[in-house]
C-alpha cells in the first residue's frame, strides 16, 4: 500500500468521506453531482480525466480541489515513470482548469517543484510531497473543528447553510461540518438544521448525506424558513463556510447566508463562519469590492432539468451574497476563533500563517 | 348569456385571469396544482365535483374559495330546477370541504338564505345573490390595487413573494398583484421580482403566469436571493399578500414573508401587505396567539415526487411565518392604506366595514 494510501486509512481513527482517493494505481473520484442517490465512483487513470472532473464539477470544494493538484501530478509521476516534463505538463492542465481556484494553483506549484531528476527517486519524492499536502489539509479540518467545536454547548441545535464539508475538503468535515462533526465526536448532544440551499440544492443533498453519514441528527428545511425556525427558539447557533473573507471581516458565501445572518441578529443568535487563515483576502479591503458572480438563471427557473417557471421567465443566479463584519459573532480559522474588531484582529492571526 | 356571465365578461372592461367561471350550464375550473405548464380546464355539471376541487387545492386561495361558494350553490339551484333543499344540503357539502375558510362559510350562508320558494323564482334569486357577491370580490380586488397603486412610484421595481392574485380571487389581481396591475394600468414603468417560494412553488408557477399573461415585466429569484437584490439596489417596495392580519398588525403570510420584512428593514424598503378588512382578525390580539400549521415534511423532502435529500431525512414545513408589525410599512386594505400605530388604526377602518 502506497503512503498516501495509509494516511488516508490511518488518519486519528476517524473514517473520512472522501471525495477523491488513491486505489490500485489510479485515482478514485466520488461524482458530487449525482449525490446523494448515486454514489458514482469513477476510475481515472489519466490526469486529463481529473482535469475534466475538476471542469465538470464532478469534485468541487476548495479544499477538495486543492488536493487534486497534488493526486494529479503523483498519479502523473507514478504513470510517466518519473517523467519531470510529463509532471509540468500535467501541472499546466491543472491549473487550466479552475483558473481562480488559488488552492490548486498552490498545490500544483508545491508538487511540480519538488519533481526533479527522473525515475523511481522522482516518484517518490513527488508522493512524499502529496502526503505532506494532503496530512495538511486532513489537519487543517481537524484543527479547525476543535476550535469551532469549542463554541458548541451540549443540546444546541446549530443551523447551516449550503455545503461546507468534507467532500468539499480532504475527508474529515471541510470548514463548517469539521466543527459540527467535532462537537458530536466530543460526545456533545447536538441536532443540525440544513437549509437546502437554492438553486442547486447543495445542503439537501450533500449536507444531509454527511451528517446521515456522521451520525449525526438532523433536519432539513428550505431557506426561507430559518427565520420562522429562529423566531421559535430552535436554533442555537449559526456556522457556515466562506468562499471569500475580506480584511474588515466581511463574509461573501452562499446565496442566502446574509440573510440567515440579518435574523440570527435579529434573534440573538450567534452566527459564524468556519474558514481557512488562507481565504481571508487582505487585498480586499471590505465585502463592497467583492464582485458577485452571476451564473446561468437557468439553475433558478429550472429544477433538475424540469422547468418550474412559465416559458421565457427571466431570473437571476448571483451565486454568493455578502454578509456585513457586524453580523459574525466570530470567524473560525484552524489558528483559533478570531473576534471583532476584525480589522485588527484578522491581521494578527495571519500574521501567525505560514507560507 | 346568464348575468353572471356578463359580470365578468364585462368588468371594467378588464382581461379577467378567471379561476372558476360558469359556461353552457356548468362549471369550469382552472387546474391551479398543473400551472403554469397545463392549463387544464375542468367541467363540473355537479356540486360534489366541485366540493373535491376545493379538498383537493385544484382551486385554491381565499377570495377564490369565496366565490366558490357562489357558483356552487347558483349551480345546485338551476340543476335542481330550484329546490331549496337541494340547495341547502349544497351548502353544507360546501362548507365541509375547508371549515377554517371564513369566505366560504359566508357566501355560502349568504346564498343559501336567498334561496326560498321554488322553481325560476328561486333560480334568479340565487343567481342574482351570485352576481352581488362575485361583483364584490371584483370590485374589492380592484379597490384594493388603487389603494395601493397610489404607493407605487414611476420606474419602482417591487418585489413578492408566493402568490397572491387573480387565481386566488375572483380573476383581477386578488390582492398583492391587485396592487401592482392597477400601479401597472396606470401606465407606471415598474418591474417585479417574484420570488419562487420553496417548498411548494407558488411564485415561480403561478404569480410569473400572472404578470406574464398581465404583460408587466417581472425576474424569478429564489427566495433566499432577496437580500442580495435588496443590498444591491434592485428593490424599491415589497407588496406580499396575508393569511390573517392580528389586532396589532402582526402578519401571518407564507413562510419567508419574515426573513424579508427583516432584510427590507435593514435597506430602510417599504414593505406593505395587501389584505381584506376581513382578513383582519381582532380577535387575535398579536401574531404571538397565531398557532403556525405544520404541513406535511415531504413537500420539503421531495420536488414534484423526486425526493431531493437522503432517504429517511427529516424536514419541517411550517406553512406560514409571523411577521411583527414594527416592519410593515403599510396595511393596504379597500378601505385604504393603514399605517401605524395598528393597534389603534386598524380599529378605525373596521368599523367602517359593512357586514
Amino acid at each position: 500500500m502506497r503512503l498516501i494510501e495509509e494516511l488516508v486509512n490511518n488518519f486519528k481513527d476517524k473514517e473520512l468521506a472522501l471525495p477523491i482517493w488513491f486505489e490500485n494505481d489510479s485515482l478514485k473520484v466520488l461524482d458530487q453531482r449525482k449525490l446523494p442517490f448515486d454514489e458514482e465512483i469513477h476510475t481515472f487513470t489519466e490526469v486529463e480525466q481529473l482535469g475534466e472532473a475538476i471542469r465538470s464539477m464532478m469534485i468541487r470544494g476548495s479544499g477538495a480541489i486543492g488536493i487534486c493538484g497534488a493526486y494529479g501530478i503523483f498519479l502523473t509521476a507514478l504513470k510517466s515513470n518519473g517523467n519531470a516534463q510529463a509532471v509540468k505538463e500535467a501541472g499546466d492542465l491543472l491549473k487550466s482548469t479552475r483558473p481562480t481556484a488559488v488552492n490548486l494553483m498552490k498545490t500544483v506549484d508545491e508538487m511540480v517543484s519538488v519533481a526533479k531528476g527522473s525515475g523511481e527517486d522522482l516518484i517518490s519524492e513527488v508522493e512524499k510531497k502529496a502526503v505532506i499536502i494532503l496530512k495538511r489539509q486532513l489537519e487543517f479540518e481537524y484543527k479547525l473543528g476543535e476550535h469551532g467545536a469549542a463554541l458548541i454547548e451540549d443540546g444546541d441545535t446549530i443551523m447551516t447553510h449550503c455545503h461546507s464539508g468534507a467532500y468539499g475538503g480532504a475527508g474529515y468535515g471541510g470548514r463548517a461540518l469539521s466543527v459540527i462533526r467535532t462537537a458530536h465526536e466530543q460526545g456533545k448532544n447536538i441536532h443540525v438544521y440544513t437549509c437546502e440551499t437554492r438553486p442547486y440544492l447543495q445542503g439537501a443533498r450533500i449536507t444531509a448525506l454527511e451528517l446521515k453519514k456522521f451520525g449525526i441528527p438532523h433536519t432539513l428545511i428550505t431557506d426561507n424558513m430559518s427565520g420562522f425556525c429562529m423566531s421559535e427558539g430552535k436554533i442555537d447557533k449559526i456556522v457556515v463556510g466562506s468562499d471569500r473573507v475580506s480584511a474588515n471581516g466581511d463574509l461573501a458565501n452562499k446565496v442566502g447566508t446574509y440573510m440567515h445572518a440579518l435574523a440570527a441578529k435579529e434573534h440573538q443568535i450567534p452566527f459564524y463562519t468556519a474558514t481557512s487563515s488562507h481565504t481571508i483576502d487582505f487585498n480586499t479591503p471590505s465585502g463592497k469590492s467583492i464582485e458577485v458572480e452571476m451564473r446561468n438563471p437557468s439553475e433558478v427557473t429550472q429544477f433538475k432539468g424540469m422547468p418550474i417557471a412559465p416559458e421565457g421567465t427571466n431570473a437571476l443566479y448571483p451565486s454568493f451574497d455578502i454578509t456585513p463584519n457586524h453580523l459574525i459573532s466570530g470567524i473560525i480559522t484552524e489558528k483559533g476563533v478570531i473576534s471583532a474588531p476584525y480589522e485588527t484582529n484578522l491581521k494578527k492571526v495571519i500574521e501567525k500563517v505560514e507560507v
